[in-house]
């Protein structure tokens, strides 16, 4: 049997926008029967972020970045007119106007279709992230030799 | 024959450098006699809006974005050192003084070429844009999935 | 004997975190035995520049571009949260904890590696920014062509 065609995609950017993006992208890879890997990293990692709770740290330094980073599907903004939550409050009602699916939705429409969510290990790392600091969509922690051997074998790779 | 190589980008930023980067990156690419696939998404949209007139669309929401977020080759902005216009403009300068093309001659070079202009279908719909808002160099729009399609074909893909 | 895989990166940006996104992509792969290019173009030149003494160019306009957008990968800021500097200062504190190298310390381990470090012709020209603008570890300007070449032998080309 023919092996599926893979995309793989580093989700670096932790923008509302961006994020959809890459979510548009890899849920209609998998409708097409694509094999999809998303690798959050940097900021990206604020998208798969529970949304509830706060995140536990150690040390001081980490304890305020994931206080200012909180991060979390439904805390993102538009990285262009954000205009103090006004441009992201009137995209996101765009977007149900539209019929589109919400962030949220998404990640878990990827989850349900087979799309592999992993966060990287070195900037959970330097960041002080747990691993339960993420939603329950979400893989196991790898690191970037992970991410460059599914690429390696990927028809389309995408760093967004 | 052997099929020709293939260059697809997605356009996803709407900012004037990173424009730039990707139509030095297709022109050159079809120079090479690449085959080339620009698909345009989000803030991407601006590049190819046409620089005259008003944006008709349905809805109070659609009709201000389409008001503060205009767009059009000329309106665009550096992401960096805009410094309200002058960081732009001396940009624009500095490419006319190295002989380079402006953004708006690359459009045109681009499709003479024979790059495919390609707006998102998705976007166009969450945003209201009609076809008739985009220049004439602008293919007709496609999904996803369209994109996708190239990419997997494509030697290169990339996402600026 | 078997061809090395490739990995071509398009360095476009001069932020801190998507420095280190690339550098930590690009030693990995090398340390995978891939054979790594990345391109600089845009504001990513920053990154290579020397941090020590002023740089050299003609004309009024191109002297002012080079005092504001001075560059050497000690000047980076993070693209969120620089805070004045105090975001910058506070993630450089959270790598050395998690004893990751410096960017200053990741061109040379790079470089050492043998990863290509090549600065786009055409943006150092509309800059005007000469070689001697760049550290001992850059390798000789080449153009876009250059990039399409390696990045259609490569399994992977990302743009960052």
């Amino acid at each position: 049997m023919a092996e599926k065609e893979k995309l793989s995609i580093v989700m670096f950017s932790g923008d509302l926008d961006r994020a959809l993006a890459g979510f548009i992208l890899a849920t209609t890879a998998a409708s097409m029967g694509m094999e999809v890997s998303m690798y959050f990293t940097f900021w990206g990692l604020n998208i798969i972020k529970k949304n509830e709770g706060g995140i536990r740290s150690k040390g001081l330094a980490r304890k305020m970045l994931n206080f200012i980073n909180r991060g979390g599907s439904r805390r993102l903004k538009l990285s262009r007119f954000n205009m103090l939550g006004l441009g992201t409050w009137m995209m996101k009602r765009l977007m149900k106007d539209a019929n589109m699916p919400s962030l949220d939705e998404f990640i878990t429409m990827a989850k349900e279709m087979g799309v592999k969510l992993i966060p990287c290990t070195t900037t959970c790392g330097v960041m002080g992230l747990p691993e339960d600091a993420f939603r329950s969509e979400v893989d196991s922690l790898a690191g970037a030799a992970y991410f460059l051997g599914e690429a390696s074998k990927s028809k389309v790779a995408l760093f967004i």
